[in-house]
């Protein structure tokens, strides 16, 4: 064997990347693998796409047929993203006998049992480094790199759109609103970005982590996923008073012999290493008992970074071709000792709540009775200055507790005459 | 082939979280290569070093042809480090056809090529994850998880001694001596130190790091190497002053055509995720061409990170042993865009420096007459408080200046009558 040929469906902004790359480095992959890479046809449903790499003409098709059907393809790379039709041309790749490589994290999020069956059937591999955090290589090391490890706690700033806007907000003091059209200006935000700022992309990406590090696949309909569309300027620069940064986190971790893995808008120390995480970037913390505290930082978006771990998977998939050698998908093990996942409302956190309460005397006395009603001790309570309208925002932290009694007793506070509108409450994490 | 036999040579502290990972993660392990590891042959000098671990007493042994000879071990892992006997032993393994597993920066930096040359002649490998930043797996990263890309920089606190120091010293308020006592306490100095605080221990696994990204072995002679003991609680404070930190750094950095490699103290701004790495803990700032910029952050040193390391090196190992494959040593291919090292005295940075001078009119203007003599053009110039002897500390940041210039226009001023003591030079790095 002295060639390994790819099959590239999706040519958008990462397939161009990977096309660019496999181009320019072709000397260099050939030197590494043994073998060269070549891109032998590329499917795209749009051929007049401006792209802005060089593309052999002749190896463009808007026909899928022509790679999957061909049978000289060894490898697909699945780039098109979204559930329909990628799903159906990931599995019959793999029953035509290809080896596949993805960045589709909602779909392999959504359908990942399906799909990684589908690959153990057909003895072949999905191989799906881009799909979390782009160009850092922190799935190959939660894999391979800490193999021997059993993993304690996953804290991840997976979404560069959502790090953005909070790293303006807070670095420029900027609203949301203002924030947001930013980072579409600079192209990290999309166009309709809901799935990143609802917390959904995240959670997609957290499903994946969780499943290399504990080995379950969790539904996303089982994680409690909210977003940052209500996190304010004014609770950026409360929380920065007391210290603490607002980062958007994915956590799994393991409380006893449960699982807590959830999405959420997240107080954090401002020492942290991962408060220091900022703008478009993503980081990973990953807690694990023999190795202890790590830390995966970098890029987690932008073409050419997610185009370099596409790569490097392409290069781990034609080393193990070129070897004759197969690999089962995952080499993924439960662990054992979690039974469980936890309960949402049973999710324990310190709270950072703040209202706005109309400035009478009592409504101070009211709030900390309803708290005291549900058994929720505050840690600290700090009233904000005035504003014009004669209401007063209280910043309050909790100490822990479960969130469904948070969720309860937050309700009645809404309803208190004098508070008005909706209380704030985020949770906050000591890491 | 249902088993992987592997021997051990060096047993202490490393080597003893190696033995307790395959003992308790036997199962878990076998899961993931699918086959057994079995530890089949310890050796180590000492049988009757208190080891923290279970330890079948029948592996123990004193004689290392039991290892060497035994035609049923298929990996070695050397973990006695110092140079001999190491290097013989790692030689003779591989002509006897075993791969090998090391964390010996010292000597694969030192006899790297030898090393090397001898694993590819006898179609075997050295893995060495464990070699720098303890449990990080960067090695892998590098090698792997960035393969397509080109490297920029790479810029790393991978010596935990220095770094709990200096942490120490400036987190604490202690002196130099003080904060090495406190790190003896604690573990993160060994008796004897001199390695670690005098940088060699850096520049060792800076040259593995230099192999990987750009791939050259670059001999630790021609690298710049500085250590920590002239570091002053005074400086820490004054460059605190001026958002700064000082972390001695491992840095190789491409600069043209030229590879600029060296080991200094280097004040970086406190914004930089760098700078928040902090007491023993390592990390690699990685810029590449693809990726950007990266960070990989974890613990340094200690038995459980360390072996972790080690383990993870055996299961890659033991994976391709299974599935009959050899990949070549390293697949290290040299950057053929860099064509020389940069001579030492023409590496430019900007530059802290401190001088103590008599407080007399005109010793200001000595200096800066001396310094433009030598073309050094300065940003600025504080004069700190006077001390009860009458000398004045005045610290200077200058603008990128070659290092050749600055030691020659510091020996003049250090001869001024007007300066006491040895002027301190601390490079700055814009990362």
């Amino acid at each position: 064997m002295n060639k390994i040929n790819i099959g590239l469906i999706g040519c958008g902004e990462i397939g161009s990347g990977v096309v660019k790359i496999l181009n320019e480095r072709k000397t260099l992959l050939k030197q590494k693998i043994g073998v060269e890479l070549v891109l032998k046809k590329i499917c795209d449903k749009n051929l007049n796409y401006k792209r802005r790499v060089k593309i052999n003409l002749g190896l463009l098709t808007k026909n899928v047929r022509e790679i999957l059907d061909d049978p000289q393809i060894d490898i697909v790379v699945e780039l098109i993203g979204g559930i329909n039709p990628a799903k159906d041309f990931i599995i019959e790749a793999l029953k035509k006998s290809k080896y596949v490589v993805t960045a589709n994290k909602a779909l392999l999020a959504t359908f990942g049992k399906e799909l990684f069956d589908a690959a153990r059937t057909a003895n072949k591999n999905i191989y799906f480094e881009a799909s979390v955090a782009g160009g850092i290589p922190v799935i190959k090391s939660i894999k391979e790199g800490l193999v021997a490890n059993r993993f304690l706690g996953i804290y991840g700033i997976v979404n560069g759109t959502c790090n953005y806007i909070l790293s303006k907000m807070s670095q420029d003091g900027l609203s949301f609103a203002e924030s947001l059209k930013e980072a579409k200006k600079k192209g990290f935000a999309e166009k309709n970005p809901r799935l990143d700022l609802e917390g959904i992309d995240s959670a997609h990406k957290l499903i994946l982590l969780t499943y290399l590090a504990f080995g379950r696949l969790i539904p996303l309909e089982h994680i409690r996923v909210e977003g940052i569309t209500h996190i304010s300027l004014s609770d950026i620069r409360y929380a920065d008073e007391l210290n603490l940064a607002i980062k958007l986190l994915a956590i799994a971790k393991k409380e006893g012999n449960k699982l807590d893995v959830r999405v959420h808008p997240t107080l954090i120390h401002k020492k942290h290493l991962l408060a220091s995480v900022k703008w478009e970037y993503n980081a990973i913390y990953v807690s694990s008992d023999l190795a202890g505290k790590q830390l995966f930082y970098g890029k987690g978006a932008g073409q050419l970074p997610t185009a370099s771990a596409v790569v490097s998977d392409l290069v781990d998939l034609a080393k193990d071709i070129k070897a004759g050698l197969f690999r089962p998908t995952l080499e993924i093990n439960p662990d054992t000792s979690v039974k469980l996942l936890q309960d949402k409302d049973n999710i324990e956190s310190r709270y950072y709540i703040r209202f706005v309460a109309v400035d009478k005397p009592g409504v101070l006395a009211q709030i900390a009775g309803i708290l005291a009603k549900f058994n929720i001790s505050i840690a600290s309570v700090t009233q904000k200055e005035k504003d014009r309208a004669k209401v007063v925002p209280v910043v309050m932290i909790t100490h822990e507790v479960k969130e469904g009694l948070m969720r309860r007793a937050l309700e009645r506070i809404d309803n208190l005459a004098l508070v008005k509108g909706k209380t704030v409450a985020i949770r906050m994490e000591d890491l």
